[in-house]
C-alpha cells in the first residue's frame, strides 16, 4: 500500500510556490485545525495570512512519516517576518524555529492538522537580541 | 515489514509504569535529544527528573504514525507538577498539554528524539490561574 509522502511534498510545494488555489487537491472542503472547525477556504486564508506577514516563509521538511491516512512531520523555519505573526512582533531579523504537525487524510485530502510551534524559540531569539 | 508501534506502546508503558531500568531495551547506549548527544543513563536520568517533578506524568498516546524506523506521537499530558518543570513554577493546579515528537529507531531502540512540548499552553494556564 502506498504511503502519502508524494503527495504531501506536493502539497507542501504549492505553499511554497504559491499556488495556494492549489488547496483544493489537497485539502477536504472541512477540516479542523487544532480541534477547531474550518473549511478549506479559512484555511487558505490563514495560509494566506502567514504568508503576508513572512514573505520569505519556506517549509522545509525535515522529517517526514507517513503511512496510508497520516502524515508526522518536522518542518524548519528560516525566515524573516515582516508583520505581527504568532502574537510576535517582528524586529527585523530571521528567526529559526520548528513546527511538529500531524495531518489525517481522507481519500487523499487533509481532514486533520494538529499543529505544534516552537513559540519559546522564537521567544528566546527576540529576547537575546533585545539584551 | 512490521512498523515500530506495538514496540514504541511497550516503551511508553515502561515509562508510565516507572521501570525506567527497562530503557535498555529501548534506547540506545548513545542517542541525540534535540540535537544534543545523550547516553542513555543521562536520558534515563532526565525522565526521572521529569517523573519526580510530576509524579503522576503519563504518556497518553493520542496520534501514533509508524513506519519500520521512526515514530512520530502526539502525547498528552494532564499532569499536577509538584516541582519546577520546563522552567515553570507550578501553582498547585492541574496543566494540560501536548508533546509532538519524532523518533529514529536503529535495531529497535531509539537513536534520536525530536520533542517539542507546547510551553505555550502551559504558560496560558498559569497565567489565567493567576488572573
Amino acid at each position: 500500500m502506498s504511503d502519502l509522502s508524494e503527495r504531501y511534498r506536493a502539497y507542501l510545494a504549492a505553499l511554497n510556490e504559491r499556488r495556494l488555489d492549489d488547496l483544493v487537491e489537497y485539502v477536504q472542503d472541512e477540516l479542523t485545525y487544532n480541534g477547531a472547525a474550518l473549511t478549506r477556504p479559512e484555511y487558505q486564508a490563514m495560509l494566506a495570512g502567514d504568508v503576508e506577514a513572512i514573505p520569505d516563509l519556506f517549509f522545509d521538511a525535515r522529517i517526514i512519516v507517513a503511512t496510508e491516512d497520516r502524515i508526522a512531520c518536522r518542518i524548519l523555519f528560516d525566515c524573516k517576518p515582516e508583520k505581527e505573526f504568532l502574537g510576535f512582533t517582528p524586529d527585523g531579523g530571521r528567526f529559526l524555529f520548528a513546527e511538529h504537525v500531524f495531518y489525517r487524510f481522507v481519500g487523499g485530502r487533509i481532514a486533520a492538522v494538529d499543529s505544534l510551534i516552537d513559540r519559546h524559540a522564537i521567544a528566546e531569539q527576540l529576547q537575546a537580541r533585545r539584551s
